[in-house]
């Protein structure tokens, strides 16, 4: 089986049938969402329990389940370790794993695979020795690799059944009400776990900062908590949250995110009133400062920006050059800070942002991203899970979701990564299809999707470096010569899963 | 059949069997909510429709559906008005209307339901002529009663289906983001409508101030709205909202608040940290002013106050009395305005407020609530939506909701109105099961229900004026004579549902 960016396909996948990926919008879904359980709890009741154990006990947890996490607390997570071990010590196996994403510091658990505790994993991406057990084939099943928006679309229509929802919760209410932007382990936003609070058939809140009913900011409501742990700590605020995050001084880096201003100021978007999302990689955040330039110097205010937020971002609103934020997800203090102070900052679900399958997530109103890559192909086809070994090391996150959404997506990667070019005939792995991207931009040039003729157009006269995908990948292949493909097992280790539920590609275990 | 408040229901309702109410907790829900619809819009698509009409067309609507509508603009409403005339000329009939609410102003649709337009009727109550309407049996069912927690559950449940529903949008932005406090229709909090636009099969919005996307405040996200619709106006502001609400000069009025608060002040629940619900009537009203000059002699800050908020309640919160408010609907000026501004003002909906059936409602922390009646009986059970004549005239709202959920539920009431004592046998129809009544006040004496003899026990030596419940009556027929029951027919005209989805009691056509 082929699907429309040429991909391979496995007739079936876990047994069942494979939908090929056939168009950004090309699933026209139909029925009804998943319906949550019904609750019920006696007034005055008390929903506190002692301990991670005595939670997953109440919870009803056993062989065979589905658990969620949310990874706003980054690298500074204990939530997702401590809750896998508690239930190591129950004795609970075969469960599958269904985190929003994985960190490095969920290397962790590594052990419970091994031992069968977890048999499956979703999620929307892995790094380090995680990404290498999954390329090895370890789990039971492939891992399923989903957007955040897919993410949100794959819950709430049923497809994702989250048995238990485990919650980290910075602030929580002795009700269970919780926030994100109060306490010691702050990290903003809740967007993701706000959509497995909504739907998991139990939820747990984990808490460093339980205190006295009612807040004065929810995130999560009551309504959909059972029960609440308190821990000694949920999280490192050092590794939950950086200070600031600084524009980049990499030379390289500089002049890309210049270029992609450039294709910003003259694609026709670049009008009072548009939106704009940009990425927390060195060149996003580059561009950051050169769009914020030239919107002073032409008097533009955005009507809004989403994203994960940071520092920059946070700044462009305070000065009035972007009216509000929605914001999914927080990378550094200042953000965290501006969600729980700045009422025209205001959070927002996975669902909100991106998932396809609602009356409109606000990736809907975009009109432009800036995207990072680790591998472009000549197709304007996107990877952003695998490294040029074929290894897990990147995740999904909201790049297809931005993309499919946006007026204008801009692409951004080096023209090389040490002695490996980065624009191929064929992406290793396909995240995002090229009929979703406009521009690549590299150091050394930009290449305009032929589909956009409108675009290249406007660039014309510009003195942007514009040339065609082709002479872009030539120029890298002149300085490296043609890299080896990946020799790869028909052993599928992890299926991309496409926004909408087609299958866009899938990662095959390599042989060497 | 007989229900565990001696009320005689038909053993089944609209052919189904009738679930006899049994205790304000005997319902254990079981099973799954309703799942929305799955929806789907491409990006920088246009929801924007030029009529009502229009609108109706392209949601489907056909005969025989249910449509709901919100009474935040309370007496001045133009859009269930508007929307059902033009429904009728779009001659689409037999619909079930299931609006939160009906007020006076919505006498206008009487036609519609003589010319068949509208069958049936599910609502919180309703007044005037369309109450006596309702009372004369003119629908083809009988109308079904709910309180506010009550809807909520049975749309979130799935037992109220609503296939189309109309939402007067005081501020929409052009993709559907909806709030209640900016525009000239500005009604405060959206919280019934948010429980319609989560879960109906197509939500309309219709607006006097569309404005562009998106809003810095959203009360209703864009994902849940399917098409919006600009009108010249929806609503009067002076029937939306009256300036601030004043405390009461009627000295029976205010003889009843001082006895209420002299239970609260004693009941063993005033203290640091408690949490009340008052509502917009007179005794009530002026009871916050008792209570907040024993809170600042004692020394006592409350953590929340909830319900229909209300000028005093706001300062309450501004000087520093209630922490945080939670807001379901808005009664005056000053309340929209804090919501608008006050972050510790929050915005809640129908489920967070009071759904039995969820994870727990905020009515599960009330400590108090002061609530209003047209009846009461020996058994402490209160009416408030029929009249002395058994014609409807009122509304279920929040009444049972908070009463079950609160630690000291008091229901005020004048010990006559005109010549007709207040206090009876046997109220006329149940809608507060007494089991969750604590205390009855009137401006002649206080009675305690014998369940709580620690409240008993507490009021003990204070000077205020305990008697029995039947003491109360006989006072009462003393002045009057008993009266008369009302004589009835067996036609059942209404259905009384508690919030948990049992039926606490029926109203009977009045023979004369």
């Amino acid at each position: 089986m082929i699907n429309t960016v040429k991909r391979v396909l496995p007739e079936t996948i876990n047994g069942q049938a494979t939908l090929p990926y056939a168009g950004p919008f090309a699933v026209q879904p139909e029925g009804r969402r998943a319906g949550a359980k019904v609750r019920f709890n006696k007034p005055h009741s008390d929903k506190v329990l002692p301990s991670i154990e005595r939670a997953i006990d109440a919870s009803g947890l056993r062989d065979g389940m589905t658990i969620s996490f949310h990874h706003h607390f980054r690298n500074g997570d204990y939530v997702l370790n401590s809750v896998i071990e508690a239930i190591a010590r129950r004795n609970i196996k075969g469960l599958t794993l269904a985190p929003s994403s994985l960190n490095d510091v969920n290397d962790a658990i590594i052990p419970f695979i091994e031992q069968g505790i977890i048999i499956a994993i979703e999620t929307s991406g892995a790094r380090g020795k995680l990404g290498r057990l999954m390329t090895a084939g370890k789990l039971a099943k492939p891992v399923l690799i989903r957007s955040h928006g897919g993410r949100a679309r794959a819950i709430e229509c049923g497809e994702l059944h989250i048995d238990v929802a485990f919650i980290g919760a910075p602030c929580c209410d002795a009700y269970g009400n919780i926030n994100g932007v109060e306490g010691r382990s702050a990290c903003g936003s809740l967007g993701y776990a706000m959509v497995d609070a909504a739907y998991a058939d139990t939820v747990v809140a984990l808490t460093d900062n339980l205190v006295a009913h009612p807040l004065q900011q929810v995130s999560i409501p009551q309504t959909q908590v059972d029960y609440i742990v308190k821990l000694e700590s949920i999280g490192d605020p050092k590794g939950i949250a950086s200070g600031a995050l600084r524009i980049s001084r990499d030379p390289r880096e500089l002049l890309i995110a210049e270029y992609a201003t450039g294709i910003i100021e003259h694609s026709g978007c670049f009008k009072n009133g548009y939106s704009l999302q940009l990425g927390s990689g060195g060149a996003s955040l580059a561009a950051a400062k050169f769009i914020k330039e030239k919107m002073i110097a032409r008097g533009i205010v955005a009507s809004f920006g989403i994203g994960g937020i940071t520092a920059p971002f946070v700044s462009m609103m305070e000065e009035g050059l972007i009216e509000t934020i929605f914001d999914v997800q927080d990378f550094d203090l200042p953000s965290i800070h501006s969600l729980k102070t700045n009422p025209r900052h205001q959070e927002m679900s996975a669902s909100f942002y991106a998932n396809p399958h609602n009356g409109g997530p606000i990736v809907n109103n975009l009109d432009v991203v800036i995207l990072s890559a680790t591998e472009i192909d000549t197709d304007f086809n996107v990877n952003v899970i695998t490294d040029s070994n074929g290894v897990i090391m990147g995740a999904s996150g909201g790049h297809s979701d931005a993309a499919a959404g946006a007026n204008l997506t801009i692409v951004v990667a080096p023209l090389l990564r040490g002695r490996l070019p980065m624009i191929l005939d064929k992406v290793n792995t396909v995240v995002t299809p090229g009929e979703s991207v406009d521009a690549v931009v590299t150091e050394r040039g930009i290449a305009i999707n032929p589909r956009r003729a409108d675009l290249m157009n406007n660039l014309q006269g510009t003195g942007l470096p514009v040339m065609s995908i082709e002479e872009l990948q030539h120029m890298a292949y002149d300085l490296t010569g043609k890299p080896k493909p990946i020799q790869t097992s028909d052993e599928v280790v992890a299926v991309i899963e496409y926004r909408d539920g087609s299958i866009i590609d899938v990662v095959r275990k390599p042989t060497e």
